[in-house]
């Protein structure tokens, strides 16, 4: 490793990520701590001692992000940047966001136990709300450091119970002052995988290239209600059927862009879903996600086409609106080969691999050179509170984290 | 007709099924009068006082079925009955039942007019509780009066608010004495179709054969909530996949069973349902219908074929479990033949029909020579506020259930 082959401290980052869980623990092993709640505080209060601990600057920006600083030798260098989230699904699990954030506190932690000064200075970042549940936009923290949403817009976002962004900061005690979007010199974010692929292939390391592109669609289907008896099946207008019939054509569009084509129904509501009438109206998300734009339109037409024919074949009307754009995201080349360096020098088995989900890095990687490293985990469950993770796989991302810190901040002396 | 062609008075018809629907009116058109509330007792109460303007003698048995006895010249014979039910649908609308209760009392209105004494007694029957909405079974009263279900087994049942059938009759006053399931000589009840068939073959009067049997399915099917973005196609165990292909199924195995097959999946309920989260379990409702049991067992027979095959494309788990069996009916020769010779007398237009759905009558056959008549309804659309029908085809009807029950109760003198 670089350095002289200097490593992280697995143990250690397992323990502050087992101490960390323990703050919203849900009795299945999980933990619950939603953003701006006072669980999302004390979770906070926690992370910004351990920075402070480990001889960093502490700041926080208008929107509750907050960063800890290490000096380098060059103070004016924009710093190498690594972070994540701490707030969590309401049945989230210990690894998803915080070993982003415990991997670069864990890399600083190194840094100080080896005496290595950094060319740049080096930054561990917590951003507010990612999992966008109980507020969205998701990835509002990161969203609003890129400029991708207005500072005043997220501020006045509000909970189902009326409460605002703004207030709800101010009242947990992470309202800064420190401006919001200033420059980094290179972002990187350790993640589990959230899915099966590493695990499925045996590998430890994902090089993450970058995420997919995403397009989601509500889709309704209007047919007619009829008594599933005296109804003879030619007479029907089935808006069940129909719906079923797109269901598989999702799948089927999706599959035929392998390997990186995703195209998922997650949510069905049927009307008016009693045993024995033939449904009149169903309402059905539909989720495409591909690494280029012109996969996301070739999707798309398909998916019209589709809601054509199956909409006459069964005498019912198909509407699709598109509710949902991310744009496809690519990492930056230098990053991406920093973190593919690190993973060779640790001997990890490694995977070039696509995003499939959002990050905090899809946004930052707008206004800074960025790359990811995912992790394997168990069963590519996440969001769950059966999440869960192996102790050297965190411990070999963390080590690449370190790696590839080093070679963009270069190293003094 | 018979009698010198004594036919019944259409406009009567019309204005008493116009009054009966004032009680628990809607906004919408429609009626909801739902079993043993007060609406149910006003219902009943008003239907009661004009059997007994008709100089019918009423009864009440102990389930509450009411009938009103117009004498015949053979007192000791088994009286010719003619019903059905008032209760409704919560949304329900004005002819379901109601349409027979009141087609038996204006035959009667019409014996009294022209004077005609039968040789059996004829009844008018309101069977208690036909539509199951509040209380199940459905079809209770006839059910009971065709010993389908026992009668303390009935009265114990209670509603979501834990009230007794045995209480609320009592406190609606129809709580009644009179011994149930006596000898029925013949029974006859007129009904609206309930589907399309009879408006869309352009027929007046639908001679009911029979009706099909029915098995209902609850189907599981057990897969692998995961990420919509992360999770590729080929990993995934996804259970609205599954299913879609399943309710596809059920379609094609009813198609292959024409005229008569039906096949509704009419309930599905997705979870996590989630639009970012690949469905981890699926649970729907299978409901086959038949004219013959053998008919019946080749569906299942195909649905327990497709659930292993399906199950296996997709890597979930599918269980279907039997929940209902009605069996197939098949209406008296005599009685049906009684129908078609009045339909024939009228000069109208008529088919020959199976119904499929269950009604009053299918319990009454059990015990005594039963048939059925269908008039057509708007669009074929009923358990709904919009339910509709024309005056001339329920006179028509009307004039079908006369002639029926005259060919079956005898002209004296």
């Amino acid at each position: 490793m670089a350095i002289g082959g200097i490593r992280i401290n697995g143990e250690r980052l397992w323990a502050s990520l087992m101490e960390l869980a323990r703050i919203g623990a849900t009795p299945r092993g999980g933990v619950c701590r939603v953003a701006l709640t006072d669980l999302d505080r004390q979770g906070r209060d926690l992370v910004t001692q351990w920075l402070r601990e480990a001889g960093l600057t502490v700041s926080v920006d208008r929107i509750g992000n907050i960063f800890g600083r290490r000096p380098g030798r060059n103070p004016s260098t924009p710093p190498v940047v690594s972070g994540s989230h701490i707030d969590t699904q309401p049945s989230g699990g210990k690894f998803d966001g915080n070993y982003g954030v415990l991997a670069g506190l864990e890399v600083v932690r190194t840094l100080n136990d080896h005496g290595v000064q950094t060319g740049a200075p080096i930054e561990v970042a917590v951003w507010t709300n990612e999992e966008g549940t109980r507020y969205t936009p998701v990835m509002m923290g990161s969203g609003v450091f890129a400029g991708v949403f207005p500072l005043d817009y997220v501020l006045a976002r509000t909970d189902v119970d009326g409460k605002l962004v703004g207030d709800e900061l101010k009242r947990i005690g992470y309202a800064g002052s420190a401006p919001t979007g200033t420059p980094v010199g290179a972002y990187f974010e350790a993640h589990i995988e959230q899915g099966p692929i590493l695990e499925d292939t045996r590998n430890t390391i994902g090089i993450v290239m970058g995420a997919l592109g995403q397009r989601w669609y509500d889709v309704t289907v209007a047919g007619m209600n009829a008594h599933a008896g005296p109804t003879p099946m030619e007479l029907r207008k089935d808006a069940l059927l129909a719906a079923a019939k797109l269901v598989i054509e999702v799948n089927r569009i999706a599959r035929g862009e392998a390997p990186h084509g995703r195209g998922t129904v997650g949510f069905m509501q049927v009307g008016p879903n009693s045993r024995n009438v033939v449904p009149g109206e169903v309402k059905f998300s539909v989720d495409f996600r591909h690494p280029t734009d012109d996969g996301l339109r070739t999707m798309e037409r398909q998916l019209r086409d589709a809601c054509a024919r199956v909409g006459g074949e069964c005498k019912v009307a198909v509407k699709a609106e598109e509710v949902v754009y991310f744009p496809p995201c690519h990492f930056d080349a230098e990053c991406v080969a920093a973190v593919r360096a690190g993973a060779q020098a640790g001997g990890y088995p490694s995977l070039e691999i696509v995003s499939g989900a959002g990050h905090d890095a899809v946004y930052i990687a707008r206004v800074a050179p960025t790359a990811m490293i995912f992790v394997p985990c168990k069963d590519g469950i996440s969001h769950n509170e059966i999440e869960d993770a192996k102790p050297d796989d965190l411990a070999a991302g963390c080590n690449v984290l370190l790696h590839a810190m080093l070679a963009r901040a270069g190293v003094a002396g």
